[in-house]
């Protein structure tokens, strides 16, 4: 921590708040073969600097150990080789997605002559504050100057290094592809007046994106006078209707809650119709036990399920991120539509039917940002949706909901083309 | 003013704000058939309460009187009998727009074999803060529902009476559909604090629309803790460029101005490139004398039009909505940008030139909501772009911006199909 007052942490964010704005408009009005090459050179720099960002990274890492950080916090703050081989590769991915910016959809002729439509433009200047992992520096930098933004980023202070170490290559490769150096800013300080100071400058920041925690992003959400696109709990369900297929619902099922357990997309609920029950839930039990999956159940869940134990009404609306599942047996669909209702986060949640109706009712109806059908809520991520990359999943409504890919960090703006027109009456 | 306590008026938000979440998950899957028959249905009811209508108006314009409140707001507050017939043709326009909710788009195959696509879903609940325009109570309700939405309506309390009436006859129209009556409420109580308690309830409330002046929609934005789609300032601009047909400048700078003076759309600041102005301003000059604007200019505009006075550094940032413009003489196109991008707010500007290079540079790079090449900027509304109607224009960047219409009011989830899809690796 620096010993700087608050006053002059705030006076140095808005300093880059106004370097980012400027840098932001130069990025904005770049050509698309420029900011591809910038991401390149962004990898090529990585590439030629790993052994100084593996230096700071040891830095960071032998600090952490002397300040007693867990091992779980210091495995992710860790740039092994292929790591630092994965963010210059993510690097070249993202330079090879299609350019966002300058997009002009709907473009129609009105009664009084002018043609409107719309074109996808920048949001500006993006603010990322991350927790961790330092891999994060590389991959938001490259998902905002590939959609035509400036970004300010704020790692968590125990990376300064490795991340002050990446963000010089990222500024290197904008010098030398023609873009301003203050494209990406990484901020220096590691006081944390400073997010305080970001979150609260709009005409310098456009959106913030937290990435870490609930406590962060709760915290950021609730000082923020900038819009926030923000991820908060996955408690995602999988419903298994009376219509579904056997050997479908347990594949799902089972995937869904172990094929990685500390995702947002994991399963941390089970819904299963009455009728189907005991055909369906003792072949999953089975299967999760033998991947060590605790059961929390309701009571016609532990009548049928012995290593059950009783689910308490915390369990419903709790993201476990972890070895625990709580199942619950509901008569019907619109029972399993209440329960999603009320324990529900709005992340995604997925339905097993033969059932057409049962299916179009369920995409339909649930509110939730991603709504599937007959597939493993392990499914929903950026990559597998064909985003190319994503800088985070939104549980939001507004603006980017789901997995916020290049199009999440840009807007439309309206166009007119007119010919002299001036409206009459 | 009622005597109740701010918390009992918390609660009764808070009471509204729950059925309104129930009613809206009715509406959101409600048919298009339905919801169109409650638009129509609304517009019926007012026609055959318009009587009752207008007796509650003249109690709203009385006590207005007898409060001494000033004759442009008692005159946006009467509904007359033409004014009455607007709202229900209104409201059968928007029956006949076409459906946003339940398109779906770009669904394609992802190597997984899963298919992934976009719904378009509604955003749920929206609360609707508005001054004392009564005839915003029946066209929000009507945007709200026709998009699937739940409304929360809270008037002006001077016109309390016009708005319950006008409410009472949407409840009743979205009974007589089948649709749940809590669809539109409108707030009872005239206390301030239930705009407090509206704008702080994210569990029943997606997004709070504030439709009024300015410090309204700025004490709305900094103390909601729900996002807010709002309208601040608009300071618009047309630049008239080196390459500008003198024809269509004159008729586009003096129908920006004077089509009509009190809109967020009209022109307020003039910028003309030195090499045209001398052959273009006079002409514009003459013509706005005739209009009455008082004109204040720079220097270099005072030098050429004798009537202009000077510009002090506030007026380049004034949003006048009255007969008055400013004008400045830029020495090119980039002089032009940076004046928008210092004063501008975002709103709409309009290039006049013949140049393709410089019109598309224009559009391109102007980052305002509606970005125009040779027409008036007074066609910046949702009915001259086609949508039908608008619920208002947001300056904000994320999610709507411009007009917004019914596209506005909705969000879009993924969704995903399977066969049983899970995921490997």
């Amino acid at each position: 921590m620096t010993t700087d007052s608050t006053a002059n942490i705030a006076k140095q964010v808005e300093a880059i708040g106004k370097r980012a704005r400027a840098a932001g408009r130069e990025v904005a009005r770049s050509t698309t073969a420029a900011r591809n090459a910038a991401l390149r050179g962004m990898a090529e720099q990585i590439e030629a600097n790993a052994a100084a960002i593996a230096e700071a990274n040891k830095e960071d890492l032998g600090a952490a150990r002397q300040a007693g950080l867990d091992d779980a916090l210091i495995d992710r703050m860790e740039l092994t080789s292929a790591r630092i081989q994965t963010m210059a590769d993510g690097l070249r991915e993202i330079a090879a997605l299609p350019d966002p910016v300058g997009a002009v959809r709907e473009v129609a002729s009105r009664p009084s002559g002018i043609q409107v439509g719309r074109m996808r433009v920048p949001l500006g200047v993006i603010g990322i504050i991350y927790e961790s992992r330092p891999n994060v520096t590389a991959d938001a930098a490259g998902l905002c100057i590939k959609s035509g933004n400036a970004a300010i980023l704020r790692g968590g202070s125990e990376a300064i290094k490795s991340n002050q170490a990446i963000g010089q290559c990222i500024r290197s490769a904008l010098v030398q592809a023609g873009l301003p150096e203050d494209g990406a800013q990484v901020i220096a300080t590691t006081d944390r007046d400073a997010v305080g100071a970001l979150i609260q400058m709009p005409e310098y920041v456009d959106v913030i994106v937290p990435r870490g925690g609930k406590s962060l992003v709760e915290r950021i959400s609730n000082e923020a006078r900038i819009p926030v696109i923000k991820h908060l709990d996955g408690v995602c369900h999988v419903y298994i209707d009376s219509a579904a297929d056997i050997d479908k619902a347990v594949a799902i099922a089972v995937n869904s809650k172990v094929q990685r357990l500390g995702t947002c997309n994991t399963m941390e609920t089970l819904l299963v119709a009455a009728d189907v029950a005991e055909r369906v839930l003792p072949q999953i039990a089975a299967q999760l036990r033998q991947a060590d999956i605790e059961l929390r159940g309701c009571p016609r869940v532990c009548a049928m399920v012995p290593e059950a134990i009783a689910a308490s009404e915390e369990d419903w609306g709790t993201e476990y991120l972890g070895p625990i599942l709580s199942i619950t047996i509901v008569d019907d669909f619109d029972a399993a539509l209440d329960h999603i209702q009320r324990y529900g986060s709005g992340h995604t949640e997925s339905i097993v039917t033969e059932s057409y109706p049962m299916a179009q009712r369920f995409l339909r109806e649930v509110d939730s940002s991603s709504v599937m059908v007959n597939a493993s809520t392990r499914f929903a991520d950026g990559y597998e949706y064909g985003l190319g990359a994503e800088i985070g999943i939104s549980t939001d409504k507004l603006h980017a909901r789901g997995p916020v890919g290049l199009e999440g960090l840009t807007t439309e703006k309206f166009i007119v083309i007119g010919d002299g027109h001036i409206r009459g009456g």
